[in-house]
């Protein structure tokens, strides 16, 4: 489906265009064209390959999806894929932006995402001076809106972390902690893949040698890099602490159990010690004085509380109880 | 066993031609020879060796076979090994295919795998267009069907993954759940074994200084590695997941057992109380002046299950029972 | 907010000047000036902006704040941003400052931190050799006082674990040992993600290419470099410890759970004989002579007794009580 | 000890020569001499050191042995040096040998190794077509010879891991498993000890900038850094797989621990609930009717056979027993 | 405190000078002077920073210490620290040297340390040919002879984990095993801090771009980096295998746990039986026949025993006895 197609000149709007005006617009001095699509049908994918004059592996590509990250070089063309993760029914879902810069063209296939890109290009067309740099500042525009989506997804990991970390002491919070660690782990996995692979090939936008397109945007794009080097670590940080977390959680269901078997066993002995009292006096022998004693079984009553209360005393002055 | 053995001439199919005329038809210009053996002889390589002029080692390591992943140069000869993993009796099995490259032929060798590469000669004969490339489109193709047969592996196991995840913190099932992931990281080892040295030298054929029978494809090489690039990561994440997982079913049988511990340990201390009471009941003393009561023995009952009853709430309440 | 507004010439202070003549100080020959600013307005900072050419990205970088410590070139500009760690409430909160260095100006935006840099300026006067360097030395004197400030931190992190450390045998003291090092292993992830980063780039400062604003100061900043690989690997040292301390003290619980298993179960064995024997003897037999001899009843008791010792001076002799 | 000492020219033996000729040898044209020692003695060293110019450093290495695995050059000669792992009794001891390696000489020192290299000799001088490539070659012969013998060491690592994988999920073999795996690491460890540093560095013998007597024989060597590269990857997977194999372990002891405990807590629970009923029986309440009737007893007995039998197929129902 | 102070021409000893006069020889053609100091002063660093025209940076870390093991060139002098570890009751404690190389000058500070270099310069002298080399081949003996140190300390922390290492199956051993290596991971950890850092930069002395001073005896400090690389191995070594026998230690205590509970809850369940038994014969019915019988007694003892006996046979047949 076709959103936007517009044709730009020294950072200035010129006009909403055709689809197939674009061959002519190419041709104008300091002129480019960017053009959106989102879900794109293979006709379309079909039409702007033979306006552009695309790849066939990248347009294949941008058709199949369920790409990594990835920037390529085709000859003068740069082929930009990224992902864009929402969170769907609690589930981190991945979108994906596909996005094709040549000197005199942007073109982005969105797939598979609910979150548009007009809000990059109406911030693009309020800055004529820096739409002025050409394709190579809207790619940055589209790479940047895409990085930022990342930020609140990594909130959203950071303060389910911290929920779990203030709890992760709790008596009897092990399994509900295990659990959300894990899904936790799942949720911070789905982001890496998603980052990692990008921040790998983000670094051949700045500095050394880059693409021609983006030379003139370079300090732009090494912002890019240092934001998804940011989320990068953050991401690292919070896979380290889950580990360690799930240790420890473990470390406490060992220390709880420790706990909880001292205690039980504790009064288990305080029983155990009362039984075998009580049964020597049930025993039948014919000479037992005390049995017939006025007090006995006062004092046999006593005698069990006695130790029974011995027992309970030692066992909590260990802290056992 | 030689399965085919063809000479084209500018993307064109010319025709199946002995293996003894390969010699005459490598000097005609534009030509290029594409062969293929199946589980070959000693003679037939030796022939192949002759035909081609391959490097000793080279043919020495075909011949063996079980060789790791790898892409050599011997002189202009590009040498490739693959592997083949397919699936027999749950177990993953690994075949094996050589590849040797030339400015003018292809020869691969096929090793201990059911499933051939025919399906590989004919698209590329579909498309003239692309083979008129040469050998080293014949290598992409090769190379790409090779690495089109490592998804299914990989989604099994992603599918078996997802089957175990949702079982994890299922109670009792822990055994199962362990004999699995054992079995799943073991599979997962095998397919990183095939994918990894692959990747690692892919990286060759594109970019940076290319081998110059790959030269005019280096896109196609960088299609290929991006796939290798692509399962390789799927593998990292399914191997750390299972290493999390692992940790996660120990923590959930600690956890299992602690609740289980708590629950019998609870039965047990209300049958301790129980008999203890009767015990203490049960004694001989003369003077017990309950045992005479009429109703001493109801009494001594509801003593009893009253005990239960309030150690039985306590224990509910705190989440034991 | 301004604190200072300083211009420098030959290592020598020439005088406090109002922000607005600025520009003119930067015209002259062997002169730099030195502002500093604290908590900066949106105001304060575009008028920075303009004095001194920054870039967009940069100010809004230092606007912004929370920023990975970074060091990157704009042209001729450096623009430096690090971490500003304070113990509060027992918590590692982090400030901030960012650093923008040029040929002829230094310009330092402090944020959210407590502690200024007076100290370094006065320093700096006091050195008029050094100072003559120009900003670069400057640039290095605000690094080197920010890495000393981790030193203290760092101390403190190795003077806790030590004192967990000496703990970590201690029967009992597991729980308190495991939330100890847990926190631990969190404010050291803290300094870790403000020394990291830094270290990763402090090399550019020295060595090979530099930018030129440092290129006089390269063994000062060598020296800062060294400094945080010293930081750096006695974090990784204090992580490593922690993590093997985690699972040591994980031991330590299961031995001492272990440990009290069998000190409960070996007393329970020996109540659970005299229950037992008890138990035969309070059986309602007619003919168990045993219960008429006159000193069956003693012997019932010697025998239960006797059974007890047995067994307690197996298990204390087998080292379980 | 010396073994041989050969001279040979355009790929042919030419005679063997006593060491005091070595040096006219080494001036004919196309001729090099190999040289082999056995536990050398200082003076058999100090002899070759001198016929042979090598550098003191790497005659000290020869002498003192224990080195690390290493290629090293002292000008234009090549100084390897390569552990020889040998089974003994059970343990896993390394042989060494030190081979020098000039324009025109081969020395090779084997030290502590039952094993020889006269098959080595042998094999050469049947090829004079490859011995015609001179000391690099021979080189090339040893270094494969040496590595040859890392794979039989190797398989039976991999034999041990598989009878120990076909085990791990076996009732009660967690003790003997753990011992076997911890024994294996060790065998892995002393193995990749050998390899990994001689991997690191057999690289530097083909590709880039390689030891003039190496240059000839480029593509042989890049099969032993192959070779050796298949090992340190099979010695990765081994250990991976130990390290796992040691967690599934302890997962396993824990669940069977469970399942015991449940067992056994099960059945003492079908006795308590017997012997708290058979204790209220034994009370001496006056007034207890039950008593009375005829069939009380049986009654009774009932009730008791019945509550254990209750408990019995609850326990069985929840896969307790 | 000054040690020596010697001048040495053409690799002999001139003679013993007297610090003033340092100047003078330094000017002599092929000349140069070692100097030793042991916890200098400030006066006398000051002195030598004057001599020899150090740089500040570099004496000031010669001056506190507690830097980390470094090689940093100040422009034509070479800037060397390296730890002393020396065991002292039972620690690891850590002194320091810091050496200064240039064109014609050693000055060597020891700090917080016993052992001196006496022995080094004996050698050296002993050596002329060698030490013609000059100041860089001090500079290897001293950094020899400070490696050299490292090696019995790396034998005895082998020594130790071999001693753990044959204990660690040993039923009992758990607590005292876990404490040894948790003492032996602090002592590599210590190691580790000490050569890690020399083995990284001491690669720079040979090979490559090498600083001028050292260029004469790179092969000798290829040797000294060879050594730190084997103990650098050596100590990764300890440290997986401590990593694995925590682990396995830790499945140990568990195998033994799950033991001993067997052990105890089979004894436990042989007296529950005989305990209901022997209270259901303990019961009040009045009709309960076999209490009757003459032998009844003695069938009751035989059943409780033969209820023992046969469970007592069933559970050593299992092997939980």
């Amino acid at each position: 489906m076709l959103i936007n197609c517009v044709a730009y000149q020294d950072g200035r709007k010129l006009a909403d265009i055709p689809v197939e005006d674009i061959d002519g617009w190419l041709r104008k001095p300091n002129c480019f064209v960017w053009v959106a699509l989102r879900d794109a049908t293979d006709d379309e994918l079909r039409q702007m390959q033979q306006e552009f004059d695309l790849h066939e592996l990248a347009v294949e590509d941008a058709r199949h999806g369920h790409q990594r990250p990835k920037i390529e070089e085709y000859g003068d063309t740069l082929f930009v894929v990224m992902k864009l993760p929402e969170m769907r029914d609690g589930e981190l879902d991945s979108g994906e932006v596909a996005i094709f810069v040549g000197q005199n063209f942007v073109l982005s296939v969105r797939n598979n995402s609910q979150q548009g890109f007009l809000g990059v290009r109406e911030r693009c067309e309020r800055e004529p001076d820096h739409l002025k740099q050409g394709a190579g500042f809207v790619l940055y525009a589209l790479m940047d809106a895409v990085v930022d989506r990342y930020f609140p997804i990594l909130d959203s990991l950071e303060t389910d972390l911290e929920k779990i970390e203030s709890q992760i002491f709790d008596r009897g919070a092990a399994k509900w902690n295990i659990q959300r660690l894990y899904d936790l782990k799942r949720r911070a996995t789905v982001l890496r893949h998603v980052v990692a692979p990008l921040l790998e090939v983000a670094g051949k936008l700045h500095g050394g040698r880059v693409p021609a397109v983006c030379s003139r945007s370079q300090e732009y794009f090494r912002d890019v890099h240092d934001h998804l080097a940011r989320i990068n670590g953050a991401i690292d940080g919070i896979r380290d602490t889950i580990a360690t977390a799930i240790q420890v959680n473990l470390s406490m269901v060992t220390i709880e159990e420790s706990e909880t078997t001292k205690r039980l066993a504790a009064y288990a002995a305080i029983f155990a010690v009362s039984t075998a009292l009580a049964g020597i006096w049930g025993m039948n022998f014919e000479n037992m004085p005390e049995l017939k004693w006025k007090y006995g079984y006062v004092m046999a009553l006593a005698a069990i509380a006695g130790a029974a209360g011995v027992l309970f005393w030692r066992f909590r002055r260990a802290g056992w109880l």
